[in-house]
C-alpha cells in the first residue's frame, strides 16, 4: 500500500474505553516493545476475580523480536501485570528509579527479579530499540518519577504523554522540551492522557491543598490520621513535614505505606522526619496530640490498618472520641460504598473526618481539559489518538483535538484490539484482534471465562439446587431419595413443605418419560423444578440433578 | 418518669444511616400511626435481592391501635413498600392528591386497591388522628405534591419536614407557614431532610436548567432523546412545553413514564402538547428533526426503553448517528458503571450525550446547607433530630443545628430501631427494637437471610463442588463413583486432570476414617477438599459431599 514500507503499529491491549489496564505493543519493522503493563481491578461482574491483566499472546507469538518493556510511572493500572509477564518471558524493563523500585519490589516478592532486566532512565536517556529513538521528558502525575515518551520512528515524531497534569504556573518548565520535540511543524502522532477531559478548566495544584492540610495541622487538639495513596510520595512527603513543623511523631501503619516509604526514602525521594516509627509495635507512650497516625484504607478497604482500627482488630490503634481522620485521596467510583460506611464508623466512634469531598485536601493527578489543551496545543499533531478514558472520553478529547487544530480526519478513536498503522503520510486501521483481558482468580490466570462467570452469576443470585435420586439400573425403580440439597436458594426451614412437595416432579417426570435415557431425563428435572420454582418464587436457582443407577 | 404522662415516641424503621427505606412510627398514648412507607434498593451484598422494604412487625404487633399511613410525598423511598403493608393490613393512606395517584395505581396492579382507603390531603386539611393534629404544608422537591407535615401533638408541636428544597427567592412563600407554625417560641421538636448537607451554599433551582435545556432545542438538528425520573412531573412538563414551542411530536417510551404522565395528566398536574404520541406503535412517519423521544432508561437499567434502542431490541427506535441524547436526571451512585457504559454505547453509535454532570440540565431536589439552615431558623426547634441521610449526614446536620441555636444536648443523632420518646419538657431513648429491613426476592418475602446471602456471595465467588459417591451401606466399599461435579468454579476442561486427581481425598479419608460415621465423613471430604483446593488454586469453594447409601 505504500510505497516506503515503514510503519509503525500501535496495538492498544488495554486502557482504551476503561480507566486501567493501560498497555500498548509497538511494532516497527526492526522493534517489537511494550508500553506499560498494567492491572485493573475487577468489575462487579467479574465475580471472584482478583484482578485483570492484559492478553501476552501477541508478545509469546513473537518472542524473538520482543525487545522489552518501557514504562511512563508506577501506577498500578501501568506496572500491575509486571509479574504475570515476567512469569512467561524474560526480558528488559525501562522505567525512572522510583518506577523501578516498586517493579523491584513486586518481582522479589514473587521471586521473578532475575528473570527482569531493570534499566533505569532518566531526562537524560536517550534509548534506541531497534529503528526508534526515545527520550523521556518529566510530566507531574500523583506519582513521583513520571514521564512522556517522545519517540522518533521510521514515520516520525510520536509523543505518548503517559498519565499527566500541569500544575498552574509550570506550563512552560512541563511543556518546554515537548515544544522543543514539536519544532514549527508539530508531531506526527500525539497519545494522549483522557481521564479529566469532562472536567473543565484547570486543576488544582499539589501546592493549593498545603494551606487547608496545614490548617488542618494547626487547629487539631487529638490524635492526626491520615490515609492516601502509598504510592503518592509528594503527599506523603507534606504529611510529614507538617508533623515535624507541628512535633508530632509519625507512625506508618500498613504494609503497602511500609514498603513505599522505605523504597522512597532509600532512593532519595522522601526525607524522613526527626520522629518516625515505622513498626508500630515499637511505640512509646505518646499523648494523642503528639501523634500523626499514616495509615492505609483510603479506599475502605476491609482488612486495612484503618478499617481494622475502627472494627477494633488493630494490634496498637483504636479509633475514638476526638480522633481526626483525613481522608487525602481519590475515592475511586466502585469502591465508593466501603468508603461511605467506614466514614459512617469513624463518625459514630466519634472521629472528625475530612475529605476531598468535603475539604480541599485532594487533587486530581490527571489534567482538567485545558491542561489538555495546552498539550495538544504544544504537541501541534498531525495525527491524534486519545487514550487512558472510557470511550465517551476519547470521543471529547478527539474533539478537543478538532478544536485544536487537528484535521478531523486525522483524530482517531478506537477500541483495544484494533491496531494504529501509521505511516509517514497517512494511517490506517488494521484487523481487530483478539486482546481479550485475562482474568486472574487466586492462582488460576486465565481459566474463568464467560461460562464460569455466567454460573457464578446465576450462583450467587438465585442459589442452587440439587436433585439427588438413587435408581435401579434395569428397573428405573427409586431405591433411594429424591433428596433435595439447596445452597444459597432458600432458608430450608420455612421452605421445608415446598421442597417436599417438589418431589412429586420426580415422580411425574419419571412417569411420563418415553424411554429410559438418562440425559433426557435430567433434563425434563431440570426444565420441571425450574417452572415449579418460577411459578413458586418466580426465582431461577442452578437446578443440578445427579442420578445414581446401582 | 414523668409526671404528666402525654409522649410521643418516634420509631425509625428506616431512613437513618442510609438513603432510602424512609419510614417512622409514631406512637401517642391516643395513636399509632406510621409516617413514610418506602423501600430501598439492595446494595452489592444483597445478592439476588429485588427490594428492600421495613420490617411491619410492630405495627401488626398493634394492628387495633394502628389508625393509618401518613404520606410526604411519591417517591419510592417513601411509598415503594405500600403493597407490602397493604397485603398484611387493611388501612387508611393519606397523601397528596398526586401522591395517592401513584399509590393507587401500585395497589391496583397488585389487586390489593380494595385493602385501603385513599384519603387526599391538601394544605387546607385539618386531619385529627387520635391527640394528634396534623396539618400540610406544600414543600418543593422533585415531585410534586409534597408535603411537611406540621402536627400538633400532646407534648408540643412538631415538624417533619419530608424531603425538600427551597427555590432561591421562594424562601419567605415555602418558609412562610412553617414560621407562623413556629411562633415565636419556635417547635418542640423538627425532624429534617439531611440528603445534601455535605453541599455548600445553595442547590440550583429547577428554573436554572430550563435555558440550558431549551438552548439544546434551539441548536439540535437531528432527533431528540430525552431521559429523566418518570415521577419528576415539573421537568416532563418543561420537555412536553419546549416540544410544543419547536414544533416536534412528543413520544413516550417505557411503562413508567407512559403511567406517569397518564395519572398526572388525568389529575391535571401535566398539560400533554398538542401533538404527542402515548403509543410507540402508532407513530407516523416523521423526519428526525420533527421528533423527541421521551424514553425511560436514565439509570442505564438493561431492559430501558433507551437501552433497548442501543442495543437494537427496541420495536420502533434504535439509536443513530446525529441523535442527541439528554439524560436529565441525578445518576445514582450504585447505577454508575450502568449508566457510564450507556453513554459510551450511545457515543459509539454517534449519538452526542448532554447530561447533569457535563452541563446544567439537572438540579437536586434536596436542599443544601443554606436551605437546611433556613430550615431549622424559621422552625426554631427546641429538639432537631436530623433523618433521611448517612450517619454522616445526620452528625453532620446536627452540627447545623447547633449553629443555628439547637442546645447541643437537645440534638438528637439515633439509628434505625431507636425510639425517640419526646416528653413536654424533655426526652429520653427508648431501648433500641429490633427493625431489620426484610428482603423481597422474587414472591418470597423475608425468607432470605444472612445464612442464605452468605452462601450466596461464596456461591457467586467462588462457585460449587460437589462430591458423590454410591456405598455399600454394610461394607462402605464404592459402588458408584466418586463423581465430581462443579458449577462457577473452574473451566472443567482445564482442570479435568486436578478434578481427576482429587478423587485420592475420598479414597484417603475413607482410609484413615475411624469409624463408619457418615457425617463425620462429609466432614473429612469437606475439609479435604477446601485444604486441596486452597492449596492448588488458592479457591474456596462451596463443597457439598453427597453420599448415597445402598
Amino acid at each position: 500500500m505504500q510505497e516506503n514500507n515503514s510503519f509503525l503499529s500501535i496495538l492498544p491491549l488495554g486502557g482504551l474505553g476503561e480507566i486501567g489496564l493501560n498497555a500498548q505493543l509497538w511494532t516497527t519493522p526492526k522493534a517489537l516493545i511494550m508500553v506499560d503493563c498494567g492491572m485493573m481491578f475487577p468489575e462487579e461482574e467479574h465475580l471472584g476475580i482478583d484482578v485483570i491483566i492484559p492478553t501476552f499472546e501477541h508478545i509469546l507469538a513473537n518472542q524473538d523480536r520482543f525487545a522489552g518493556l518501557i514504562l511512563t510511572h508506577g501506577h498500578e493500572d501501568h506496572i500491575g501485570a509486571i509479574p504475570y509477564l515476567i512469569s512467561k518471558i524474560k526480558t528488559s524493563i525501562y522505567g525512572s528509579k522510583y518506577t523501578l523500585g516498586l517493579v523491584e519490589a513486586k518481582l522479589s516478592e514473587r521471586n521473578l527479579l532475575s528473570r527482569a532486566r531493570l534499566i533505569p532512565i532518566s531526562e537524560k536517556t536517550k534509548l534506541s530499540i531497534g529503528d526508534i529513538k526515545f527520550r523521556f521528558f518529566p510530566m507531574t502525575h500523583s506519582i513521583i518519577g513520571c514521564y512522556a515518551l517522545a519517540a522518533e520512528t521510521p514515520v516520525g515524531k510520536v509523543l505518548h504523554t503517559g498519565d499527566f497534569k500541569i500544575d498552574k504556573g509550570t506550563e512552560d518548565t512541563v511543556l518546554a522540551p515537548i515544544r522543543e520535540f514539536a519544532g514549527d511543524e508539530g508531531i506526527q502522532l500525539l497519545l494522549s492522557d483522557s481521564t479529566n477531559i469532562e472536567a473543565e478548566g484547570h486543576s488544582s495544584s499539589e501546592e493549593d491543598i498545603s494551606k487547608p492540610l496545614q490548617d488542618l495541622f494547626e487547629t487539631t487538639k487529638g490524635r492526626i490520621i491520615v490515609t492516601l495513596f502509598s504510592s503518592h510520595v509528594e503527599r506523603i512527603q507534606k504529611i510529614l513535614d507538617f508533623a515535624e513543623i507541628y512535633g508530632r511523631t509519625v507512625v506508618v501503619c500498613g504494609r503497602s505505606l511500609h514498603n513505599n516509604i522505605q523504597i522512597s526514602s532509600q532512593l532519595g525521594y522522601l526525607t524522613l522526619p526527626s520522629k518516625i516509627i515505622m513498626d508500630p509495635n515499637e511505640i512509646p507512650n505518646l499523648p494523642d496530640e503528639e501523634l500523626v497516625i499514616l495509615a492505609t484504607g483510603s479506599q475502605g478497604e476491609t482488612f486495612s490498618a484503618l478499617s481494622r482500627m475502627i472494627m477494633g482488630s488493630h494490634r496498637q490503634f483504636a479509633i475514638h472520641k476526638g480522633d481526626t481522620v483525613i481522608m487525602s485521596s481519590r475515592f475511586i467510583p466502585g469502591n465508593l460504598r466501603a468508603i461511605t460506611r467506614l466514614i459512617d464508623e469513624l463518625y459514630k466512634r466519634g472521629a472528625s473526618v475530612f475529605h476531598g469531598g468535603s475539604h480541599k485536601i485532594h487533587v486530581s493527578g490527571h489534567g482538567y481539559k485545558e491542561e489538555l489543551r495546552a498539550m495538544l496545543l504544544a504537541a501541534k499533531p498531525k495525527y491524534f489518538m486519545p487514550i487512558h478514558g472510557e470511550y465517551r472520553h476519547l470521543c471529547m478529547h478527539a474533539e478537543l483535538g478538532k478544536e485544536c487544530g487537528v484535521h478531523p480526519n486525522n483524530t482517531i478513536v478506537i477500541e483495544n484490539g484494533t491496531p494504529l498503522i501509521l505511516y509517514q503520510d497517512g494511517f490506517e486501521l488494521g484487523e481487530k484482534v483478539n486482546v481479550e483481558p485475562v482474568l486472574v482468580d487466586g492462582k488460576g490466570v486465565g481459566d474463568i471465562g464467560p461460562i464460569v462467570l455466567k454460573e457464578r452469576k446465576i450462583l450467587g443470585e438465585e442459589g442452587v439446587v440439587i436433585i439427588n435420586i438413587v435408581l435401579n439400573s434395569h428397573t428405573w425403580d427409586i431405591i433411594g431419595g429424591p433428596y433435595i440439597i439447596t445452597r444459597g436458594f432458600v432458608f430450608e426451614q420455612s421452605y421445608r413443605n415446598m421442597l417436599n412437595d417438589s418431589k412429586n416432579i420426580v415422580y411425574e417426570e419419571l412417569d411420563e418419560l418415553e424411554k429410559y435415557d438418562r440425559e433426557l431425563f435430567k433434563d425434563k428435572l431440570r426444565s420441571g423444578y425450574r417452572r415449579f420454582f418460577k411459578a413458586i418464587l418466580q426465582r431461577d436457582p442452578i437446578i443440578i440433578p445427579i442420578l445414581n443407577f446401582v
